[in-house]
């Protein structure tokens, strides 16, 4: 299987870190596909050297995960991949701490800010959260998730994770299932996948779809299995009831029914697709278990593992920024 | 004293890490008699020397922290010995985080094994978790309590303990009193000091024995001061009101004037004994303070001293053997 | 500015670290002022000199934060000083811990000294909470606040940031305001600052005053224009609600009229005070977001990075202590 796509392969070189235009990631909105292809390379080459010193990157800073919503996956692959680059970790779960005695979301980050850290990696209940943090701190900011806005990693990783098994992203049927107005990982992902050449496709009930999707560039449909006919990626997303006034929650076993994916559904529609899922999966609602673990079709783990890598790439390119700068 | 007792020490070298005959340390039940005796000898080297950089058996290694349980000792326990070695730790407390997204425990182990763990450390409220787990991971798993079924490094620093103190284990008289039925602790030191050669006796009221206690190899006493008569070790176990079912839970008052043991019943049974306990503590129900804080009888600091030690050892042998199988 | 009053500098040397006359750190109470100038002086030397590798004091050495109550502001600052310092950091919230299972303070203290951490961190509510761990552990304790009694290293960074700005703090005008009667942090630094030759004030409702105010050498008001009239610093405390009897608490509106510094109040008594505030601060309450955020006025973000410093020379101090003692 090749790789690399001669496309990006002949602009960017994987062998130094990534210069960002700008200090913080805050989305991917906006990313020109020469830096999206440069992260994904440098990510590529992380991945396929997972044991080697091959940078000590974050050697002498100080990365703080400032966790306002719980998260295992995110937080520990960040502190993974902080550390694989020789910094040091500090975890900040904001829910059983300051945020109880009324400290504004704006305080607890300066007052963090003024402990000289040199990367805030932030996830926020509320859209926006990463950006402003960036405008009133010194450290640079990685947005780990803000509402319904961006997950700019879980994008990079997930475009990482196709890349690595089909070699390219251009000209790929790709079909973003579920619950997409609830979902910064479609958001993200929409745009990164776009960039890079993907037709998109969103399907999810009328209820579930975002608004202005008619300025997203992608093709929607309200029918599982047409919107997953002959696509290369099927791309499930957890049903995010959390996020749902109670009135419009459906009924777990009738959204199963409709937009579940299941063998029988993606055998009739997409026989050849690869299945992906950015986690934590509700089994048996938005996804069935023998989709989600066949090995050949599922690339679930493989996401996993990719989100350490895209996550060095992205510490390493502003860990880079922070020198360049100082 | 005599610290080491010649029958043991003629078999093993205490100057070389174990091999463990499986990848996994998931109980004490199955192990033979000579692998014991060389995890108790290696702990026994560590616990001689605290200060020194004597092992750096997981440099470059990662050990995640599962625990889908509170607990303070033992996961600092783990932690410190992780460290000692070299090691660099996640913690992670399920209680809040993913779980409560409906992810399982089998997905969220695979997908912390995904970003390549080396040793997973599991906690979990239901037995059997850690051996589902280590059928699932690439990672080496180690029981840190699983439900009512093993905790087979508190066993080894319970032997541990017993060993520094009185030179051996086999021919002692050992008690185990209290909630048997509840505890993954008392069935791991019944498999580890019978097999050592220790007489066992169970001390409980017949509604706290466990299950299939003829097949154990053990006496049972449902009074504690014939129960521990003559004992050489009563080890006493907490009451977890927690894992029983309401009606069952026994007045605290009434349990501990029929089996907390006390200055009084001590002196009048075994005098001579030592009292072990593997916390926490509830003081006033099964055990009285005089008892617990007596500077002399009581063991029950020892243990969680041993329990860094015994931890190295067992750490320290899952990572020679993934070393030697990779 | 001159950073350096020449009355201290003339007694001590920041070259070097400081030699405490005791094992551990429990409180500003009883301390020399020449102790307490050497602590501040290693302190500045620490704040000037952030990114060096300027003292592995803690090497080796394993640094334990037992956080009773919630601090996102304390607990990172430790650590991070700690860490700076060379040391491994495990933390500790008991919240969420064995306090469940009923172990006490104690048992939970002399059980983690049982694995030979070298400095013991404590928050906890209730006053006396540091000094009593202190006489049953071997590691060396440091109060990080105990209820309303004390938090020294608080008051440490505060005097550090005054004379950082200021030079000195001999001499100078400083209006404690607010909640006096719930906060370890007044308390503290009535001893400290009063101790360097401030001109102390307590600014507050009666209701709010601790007992045995006569004997503080300090000048009470009751009125807040008055107290805070022509003073240097005017350090706002955080209204503590969650100390308070429920019939006591005032309401919040009312509170911030009479109490609650604004730029109104601050322009007609003391145009020219810094402000100060530990943090977290309820803005509308006790300040308004005006003055706490003045750039030129206010020190509350110089206080949150000092934290870092002060506390790097008080666990440097410690760790010497612990060296010198074995």
């Amino acid at each position: 299987m090749n790789k690399t796509s001669s496309k990006h392969s002949a602009s960017v070189d994987a062998s130094v870190p990534v210069s960002l235009p700008s200090k913080h990631l805050l989305g991917i909105e906006g990313m020109s596909p020469l830096l999206i292809r440069a992260l994904l390379d440098r990510g590529d080459m992380f991945a396929s050297n997972p044991q080697s010193d091959i940078s000590a990157a974050l050697k002498g800073k100080t990365i703080v995960n400032l966790f306002y919503e719980n998260s295992t996956r995110t937080r520990v692959s960040f502190e993974l991949a902080a550390k694989r680059l020789g910094g040091s970790v500090l975890n900040i779960a904001v829910a059983g701490s300051s945020v109880k005695k009324g400290e504004t979301l704006l305080d607890t980050a300066t007052t963090l800010n003024a402990m000289h850290p040199d990367i805030l990696v932030v996830r926020h209940n509320c859209a926006g959260a990463a950006k402003l943090l960036s405008q009133h701190v010194d450290a640079a900011v990685i947005n780990a998730g803000d509402g319904r806005h961006e997950h700019p990693t879980q994008a990079l990783l997930d475009a990482l994770t196709i890349r690595r098994r089909i070699g390219r992203i251009e000209g790929l049927r790709i079909a973003i299932c579920g619950d997409i107005a609830n979902s910064r990982v479609a958001r993200s992902n929409i745009h990164l996948l776009g960039t890079l050449g993907a037709e998109m496709r969103l399907v999810c009930p009328s209820t579930l779809l975002p608004a202005a999707v008619d300025q997203m560039g992608v093709s929607v449909f309200t029918d599982l299995e047409t919107g997953i006919r002959d696509a290369d990626i099927v791309m499930m997303l957890r049903l995010q009831t959390e996020r749902m006034a109670g009135t419009e929650t459906p009924s777990q076993r009738e959204y199963f029914n409709f937009f579940g994916l299941d063998k029988a559904k993606l055998e009739r529609s997409a026989p050849d697709a690869l299945i992906m899922h950015p986690g934590p999966m509700n089994r048996g609602v938005e996804i069935d278990s023998t989709t989600a673990d066949d090995v050949e079709k599922s690339l679930i783990r493989t996401q996993v593992e990719m989100g350490v890598a895209a996550r060095m790439a992205c510490l390493e390119a502003l860990a880079l920024g922070l020198d360049n700068a100082s």
